[in-house]
């Protein structure tokens, strides 16, 4: 017996026979511009589904406690039941999207050092920007869960530039989510995939051709499919 | 012999005989919206000028460094001249404007604690909300003057509070600049009024009656230069 419980833009959560253990669906579907441009991207479900499994298992040998449970399906995972920090955690090597929007700096402007942004998850607001003083008056976390976020966003951004280097992917941004287990333990939650990183390609400077990541279908670069194929491709070559 | 070096949207800024002064003409000038409301408020520059003269006097004697020298005329004042920092220091009691719109939160609520935020001084990106990561990746200020942008910040907030309580005002919000002199010592500089800050009557409870600040001009409640006199006529009266 299990339930939807929550069906988001890319995933859909079922509850199991376990109530500390959910089911996570991953689907084609694609969504941009908080979903105000919506399409599909053939076996994306399947090329992420893959290659969360693959990074969370890395993290987890890095000793980033998180959700992952076990891939059951090539588009299902099981993964621990955590009630969800409502804050997006950004990290940023190169400048892209919103920070060239938001500073006017120029897209691929290598950051002197890595930078954490935290987003309000709330759709209906449009994801925000918001500052820590923003999650203390909204009590999203405590001061103490604010640190942890910044220190395993930094501390995964380092493993997680290792993992792709090893792939020939420059890591210019992503984005985690994070959530609370039983014993209100910060655990990384959601995926890591194409949808929520920026990857470039460091065999060639093109840049449209560099993009493997939901940036092609942000831009219409098409080929999308092909580019998460690519990625997991690259991860299994390299493991 | 003085020059225009720079005319802002409510203040023109002339060079003097003194490569170290500046006189600064308050205009009646009103914009909003980052200036796609444009208009003009009766004797907005007198007030303005006299009530900036009054708080900017004050915050000396309360220690707090700052650029005014003289009221000179009733629209002008003499002001050190300092190397403006971009970055506008936001300090909020009650949620109001963007703070709503941004968060989710109603107007009015009374923040549990003042909270201070940085915006990019930067018109043509519409002075964008901006983290201390920001501010280090633009290089607009070292992090030892970040920390004393939010200390002075919120000192003032408690010298302002005091203030306006005196004149039966809530100071909602306000915002603040800074410069830095020949020394490089941060200075408080622009100017503080019923532009720059939100205040709201004590005496009453009606939302659009208890605005007494620029917003009765962004929001065509009406009688924007009297709710700048009756400001003013409170600061003479209680000093």
């Amino acid at each position: 017996m299990t339930d939807r419980l929550y069906e988001g833009k890319a995933k859909i959560l079922y509850s199991t026979e376990d109530p500390q253990v959910l089911l996570v669906h991953f689907k084609d579907d694609a969504t941009a511009f908080n979903a105000q441009k919506k399409g599909t991207i053939e076996k994306k479900g399947e090329y992420n589904c893959r290659i969360a499994t693959y990074i969370l298992q890395f993290l987890s040998a890095k000793g980033i406690p998180n959700h992952f449970i076990a891939q059951v399906s090539p588009t299902e995972m099981r993964v621990k039941a955590l009630q969800i920090i409502p804050i997006e955690v950004v990290v940023r090597n190169i400048a892209a999207g919103s920070l060239c929007k938001r500073l006017g700096i120029e897209l691929g402007m290598v950051l002197p050092n890595p930078i954490v942004e935290f987003y309000y998850k709330n759709d209906s607001l449009g994801d925000p920007l918001i500052t820590t003083d923003h999650i203390a008056l909204l009590e999203l976390a405590t001061p103490s869960q604010v640190e942890q976020l910044k220190h395993y966003g930094l501390t995964i951004n380092a493993h997680l530039q290792q993992f792709f280097g090893q792939c020939r992917l420059n890591l210019v941004d992503f984005k985690l989510e994070f959530g609370l287990d039983t014993q209100g333990e910060v655990i990384l939650a959601d995926e890591i995939s194409p949808d929520t990183c920026r990857l470039w390609d460091r065999d060639t400077n093109d840049p449209d051709q560099r993009v493997l990541d939901k940036d092609r279908f942000r831009q219409n670069l098409g080929q999308e499919s092909a580019a998460y194929q690519e990625v997991l491709r690259r991860i299994v070559e390299s493991t």
